[in-house]
């Protein structure tokens, strides 16, 4: 049974994390290091601050994982650097395959969706940047659940809002742990394992793994 | 105010993980690098699951990351190399400092217990075998809650078992973001940063930074 719709994860998965290298290297000797730890305590912080009921948006929660990463990195950013530091979440470039699956989908007469930890602003601008606003049906922020993935009730913002049952949309992420909680909350779910990761073990297994967006397409319409 | 009790995270607080390193170097080329990815996503499966109200317990949880490590670092593993493996954790090595720390706590007349994500059996099998049962008043393990740290729930069975509020408590924690949940939760804490890492910058801050626990008993009598 075809897709109904094609709900994205934005931010690893059609955005580059590794594309904040070039702002890093302007502050940092490893900036792929500087990137990657930035990366991993911008994720855990979210995930402590949906366990404890403590929420704050993302952009607050990617300024704090910046600021341990500079204390970690022995960096001392002063409150320009800072800024450009977290702005260029606004500017994260999109992988090459991003667009043409999204193409490809609008081809095919199936919408496309993100639903993305990221603020609605935040989320906007790195789409509109990305070059994906004409491709894309609608933006869907955790912000409308006070909560980060993978709490069911970010899922169900998806649900909600095309007013369909889990399994007649496709979910595609490249975080592992976003694959398990969609997976779980009832999504068909195509893991994009860009990084050749092994399976994640904990929770259902995804329906799909895929090395990268061009078979996409495919996936949605079967 | 002295605390009426101590409240001691147990894995990585008063056992060393990176004991773990011996029976990993059985298996693992690299035995702490091996470790290392097991800790890292036996936390991250133990987030999600609470984030997903998927609970399992820390021992199946601490099975599954040892899958997936072994997977990361091609290791295959037959039944009885991954069951050596996980009970390893049963008998976890003390830090130097642990027992010393909880004798001074006793000779104060402060009770110590422990909060552990591990499940009664593993916590206690490996209190046991460090030689704590003597000086520990009790062991509460995440499994009466159902859920792991840093949910409030969890931190409540401290207050529960003492009955006594959350600021009469001292609870210690090597993990930075247990040290932010039991703050959070109302507890004074002392975290102990045994690896030098820097402070964590979301959530409230840990009353007091230590770097082992020969301090502690002069803190709890404060």
């Amino acid at each position: 049974m075809p897709a109904l719709a094609v709900v994205f994860d934005l931010f690893g998965t059609l955005l580059d994390i590794a594309s904040l290298r070039d702002v890093a290297a302007t502050v940092a000797s490893d900036p792929a290091a500087f990137v990657a730890t930035w990366r991993e305590k911008q994720i855990a912080y979210s995930f402590a601050s949906a366990i404890m009921g403590a929420h704050e948006d993302f952009d607050a929660i990617t300024a704090h994982a910046l600021r341990y990463t500079a204390a970690k990195y022995g960096v001392t950013l002063d409150a320009l650097q800072h800024e450009r530091l977290a702005d260029a979440w606004c500017r994260v470039e999109a992988y090459a395959d991003a667009a043409p699956a999204l193409r490809a989908l609008r081809e095919c007469g199936i919408p496309a969706a993100v639903l993305t930890n990221g603020t609605p602003e935040t989320a906007a601008a790195a789409a509109a940047r990305a070059g994906f606003d004409a491709l894309l049906d609608v933006i869907l922020s955790v912000e409308s659940a006070g909560v980060f993935k993978p709490d069911r009730r970010v899922y169900a913002l998806a649900t909600d809002h095309y007013r369909v049952p889990a399994e007649r949309l496709l979910f595609v992420t490249s975080n592992g742990w976003d694959a398990t909680g969609a997976t779980a909350f009832g999504m068909r779910v195509a893991w994009c394992n860009r990084a050749g990761a092994p399976p994640e073990t904990f929770g259902p297994a995804p329906a799909w793994t895929i090395g990268d967006l061009h078979e996409l397409a495919a996936i949605a319409e079967r």
